[in-house]
C-alpha cells in the first residue's frame, strides 16, 4: 500500500489561491528540503526544534522559485507520525507545481491519494474509522454530516466498537479457558451473565446499525420528490421553501449549483427536492400519477410529499391517495400528503376532508394542510420531514453511522453476535460458541483496522484526495 | 485603505482539498484566537514563542468545529508586519467558512482583497512594486513572467529605481543648494558633471521603459495570427506547434483550457494564437486577405505569420507579400512570410522564390522556408519568434517592466528628465531645473510607494485575491 518513499503532494484545493501548501512526508522529508531551501539567516532546518515556522526561499538550482515558509513537524509527533514538512507558498498553479517538480527531482515521489492519512493509519496515529472520517470531513457540506464526521473523527464511534470487542474478548478468554479444562467439565463463564452480556452487545449493534439510515440520510441528504396534480402547488411550495433561505448548501457549493438539485438544510440535514429544475420551471409536467416519469422518481425518493388542491380534486381525493399508496406498497417510502390552498378552505371543510383521509394512513405516513401560497403552515411541514429522520436522535446519540462499511460489517456482525445467543439459548457447547464470538469480533475488528488487509486499505484510500 | 480591525479570510484556493489555510492579522489577532482554540494540553497561544505550530481544536461555543494547526507570527516578524495566525484546517467549504464565521462572530473582519499585502505595505514589509509583484506572482503561468515577478518581487526593479532617485536626490540639493546662495552666483553642482550624470538617467530610464514591451509580452503573452489561403497549411503548422508538447500553459491552466486560445511555451514566453479554435476546424475559414474578419484578426495581433503555398499560388506570392504589406503600414506589427511545403520543392526552386521575396522586406520582417507536414526547419520558426520578441534579453536583464503602472510612471519621469537635459543645455536657471528633477523624483517615487496616495493603493489592491 505504501513505502519507505519520501511523500510529497500539493496540500491544498486545485486553483490560484493567495497560498498554497505542499507537504512532504517520510524519513528524508528534511534531507529533501535542504536540497532547495534557503533560509536568508543560513539556518539549517534539520538542526531546527519541531513545530517550528522558518522563512527562506526554494530554489531550483539556484533560481528563487518563491519565497515561502517552511512548517517543520518531527516523527512521530506530525499528521502522518512521519517527519514532515509543510511549504506555504504564493498559490500560483505555476510555483506549486514547480515546487513540486523540484521536491520530485531531489528524492520524494508524488504521494497517492489518501496516502499521508494511510501512513498516520499505519503509524498508529489513528485507527481506519477515524482514517475514514477524515475524508468524510473533507466532503462535508452539512452541519449535521460535519458533526457525525468529526466525531467519527476524535475516536468515538471506535471508542464504543473497541468496548464492545473488548467485552467480548473478556467473555471468548474465559470460554476458551473452559475448553482447556474441558474434561473437568468446568464452566469459568457463568452462562446467565453471558446471556445477559450478549443480548446486551446484540442490542447495541443492533442500534448501531440501525443508525445507519439516519447517517446515510445525514451523509448524502434525504431525496424528496413532490408529486401532485397540474396547478396543486408543487413549485409555489418549492420556492417557498428556498425562499426561506435554508439552503445553506447552495451558497457553501458555489459554482457546482447548477449541477446539483435544489437542497433545503432543515436543522443541518439536506433534504435533496428531485429533478426540481424541471418541475420549477414547468409547472404542468406531472399530469397524472402513474406515468413512468413519476414512478421513476418516487422510486427515487425517501419521502414523497403528495400536493393536493381540494379546490378542484375533493371528490378525487381518496382515489389519488389510494393511488400513491398503491405504487409505494412494499416499499420502505414516507409519504406526506399535504391538503394545499387551505386559505380558500373554510375550517369546517378543512375538518372533514382531514376525517376522510385519516382513516387511511398507517405508520410512516403523515398529514398536513398548509397554504404555500400564503406560507401557512410550513412549519408543520418542517417538524415532519425532520421528525421522518428522526433529526432529534443526532443531539441526542453520540454514535452514528454514516459509512457503507462500517454497516456491512455490523450486519455480520450483528448475525454472528445472534447465532451466539441462539448457541447459549440451546447450550452449545463451548467452541461453537467461541467461533462465533471470534467471528463478531473479527467484523468489529475490520472497522476499527485492528483487523485489516491491503484490499480494504485500498478501496478505502483510493477515494481521498491526493495531499490527504 | 484599512484599519486597525483584525482581519481574517481563506487564504487558499476555494474549492475542497486536503487542507486549507484561514489568516487571521492586526493586534487582536492572538486574542481572538485564544477565544475559539483549545490545546490538548491546554497551553494557551499568547504565551507561546513567535513562529511556532500549535496542534489543538477550534470550538464554537464548545462544539468542535475542526481539529487544527495553527501557526503564530508575531509583529512586526510577520508578512503583514502584526501579530498573525494561520490557521490549517480540513480542507471542506463547510469547516472553512464556518471557521471564518467563527472568527468573524469573535471579533474579526472579513478582509478585503489584497488587505494582508496593503499592511505589509503599510507596515515597511515591502514597497508598493514588491507588493504588486506578490500579485503577478500569484498570476504568473510561465516561467518567464514567473522569473520577472520573483525578480521584483524581491525589490531588484526598486533597487534601480531607488538608486536612480538617490541621485537625482543629490542633484537636486547641490541645485537648491545654490538657490541659497543665488546672489553669490556660486555654482555646487558642476554643469558638465551633471549633463552627464542626466544623460546616464535618461538612458536607464528610457531602457526601463522600453523593456515594457518585453515585459507586457512575457505577462501577457504575444499575439499571433496565422494567416494564408487554404490548403496553405496553416492547421498542420499550429497541430504541429501544439503536438511538440511546448503548451505548458494548457496543463497548467487545466480547467480554463476550453476558453483560452491555443497558446505555446518556447523557452518561457508565451505565443497566443488568436481565433485559432476556428481555424484548426475550419480550415478553409480565410479565403482571401483582406476580408474583415482577417483584418480583425491582424489588428489583434503583435506577429503575422503569413503561409504560402508555393506549389499552387507561386505567381501571385508577391501580390500576397504586397497585400499584407499594405494591410499592416504603419501599425506596429511584425511580419514572418512563411513559404511552407518546401519538400516538395526542388532546392533552387526555393532560392528563386527567396529571391524574389526577400528584396521586398524591410526590418521587422522575416522569411523562413519549412515543411509544416514535415515538421522541417520548424526550429527556424521558433527562432525568429523567440528573436521578435528579445526572448534572449531576458536572461541578460535583472530588470524588466511589466507593470502598466510603472510604465505610465516611467514615460512622465522619461520626460521630466528629458527637460532637464534640456534645460542644462540651455543653461535654464536652478530653479527650474530643480522643478523638473522633482517631478521626475516624484514619479518614480510613484513607482515605489514612496509617493503614493489612496486612489493609487486603491486601484493596485482591488485587483488582489481576498486571502493575499
Amino acid at each position: 500500500m505504501t513505502d519507505d518513499s519520501t511523500i510529497a503532494a500539493i496540500s491544498t484545493a486545485h486553483g490560484v489561491g493567495a497560498i498554497a501548501v505542499i507537504r512532504l512526508s517520510g524519513e528524508k522529508a528534511v534531507t529533501i528540503l535542504e536540497k532547495i531551501f534557503i533560509s536568508p539567516s543560513g539556518k539549517k532546518i534539520a538542526r531546527q526544534e519541531a513545530n517550528t515556522l522558518h522563512y527562506g526561499s526554494v530554489t531550483d538550482n539556484g533560481n528563487v522559485i518563491d519565497d515561502v515558509v517552511v512548517g517543520l513537524f518531527k516523527a512521530p509527533h506530525s499528521y502522518t507520525g512521519e517527519d514532515l514538512v509543510e511549504i506555504s507558498c504564493h498559490g500560483s498553479l505555476y510555483i506549486q507545481q514547480k515546487i513540486l517538480e523540484v521536491l520530485i527531482a531531489n528524492g520524494a515521489r508524488l504521494a497517492q491519494p489518501g496516502e499521508f492519512t494511510l501512513r498516520a493509519f499505519l503509524n498508529g496515529k489513528m485507527d481506519l474509522s477515524q482514517a475514514e472520517a477524515v475524508a468524510d470531513l473533507i466532503a462535508s457540506t452539512s452541519k449535521s454530516f460535519h458533526k457525525v464526521a468529526i466525531n467519527q473523527m476524535k475516536g468515538r464511534f471506535t471508542e464504543e466498537i473497541k468496548k464492545l470487542r473488548e467485552r467480548l474478548l473478556n467473555f471468548v478468554s474465559l470460554i476458551e479457558l473452559e475448553l482447556d479444562f474441558s474434561e473437568e467439565d468446568v464452566e469459568f463463564a457463568d452462562r446467565g451473565q453471558l446471556i445477559k452480556l450478549v443480548t446486551e452487545i446484540k442490542t447495541l449493534l443492533e442500534k448501531l446499525k440501525n443508525s445507519f439510515s439516519l447517517g446515510n440520510a445525514i451523509k448524502n441528504g434525504i431525496p424528496v420528490v413532490i408529486v401532485g396534480k397540474t396547478n396543486s402547488g408543487k413549485s409555489t411550495l418549492l420556492n417557498l421553501f428556498l425562499k426561506e433561505d435554508k439552503a445553506i448548501v447552495s451558497e457553501i457549493e458555489g459554482t457546482t449549483r447548477d449541477f446539483i438539485e435544489d437542497t433545503i438544510s432543515i436543522d443541518g440535514i439536506h433534504f435533496r427536492f428531485i429533478d426540481t429544475a424541471g418541475l420549477r420551471h414547468t409547472e404542468d409536467t406531472i399530469e397524472k400519477l402513474g406515468i413512468e416519469r413519476t414512478y421513476k422518481k418516487i422510486s427515487q425518493a425517501d419521502i414523497i410529499l403528495l400536493l393536493i388542491d381540494p379546490t378542484k380534486e375533493e371528490d378525487g381525493i381518496v382515489q389519488s391517495v389510494n393511488d400513491i399508496k398503491k405504487q409505494i406498497r412494499g416499499l420502505d417510502k414516507k409519504l406526506v400528503l399535504i391538503i394545499n390552498k387551505i386559505d380558500l378552505l373554510k375550517d369546517n371543510d378543512i375538518t372533514r376532508i382531514k376525517n376522510a383521509i385519516l382513516p387511511l394512513l398507517v405508520e410512516n405516513e403523515h398529514l398536513i394542510t398548509l397554504s404555500a401560497k400564503k406560507g401557512e403552515n410550513l412549519n408543520n411541514l418542517e417538524q415532519t420531514l425532520k421528525s421522518i429522520v428522526h433529526a432529534d436522535d443526532i443531539a441526542k446519540t453520540d454514535v452514528i453511522v454514516t459509512n457503507v462499511r462500517h454497516f456491512e460489517a455490523l450486519k455480520l456482525a450483528c448475525e454472528a453476535i445472534t447465532r451466539v445467543a441462539a448457541g447459549l439459548e440451546n447450550q452449545l457447547p463451548g467452541d461453537l460458541l467461541s467461533q462465533d464470538i471470534r467471528e463478531c469480533m473479527h467484523y468489529l475488528g475490520e472497522i476499527t483496522g485492528e483487523i485489516t488487509n491491503d484490499e480494504i486499505l485500498g478501496s478505502i484510500f483510493k477515494n481521498f484526495c491526493i495531499g490527504k
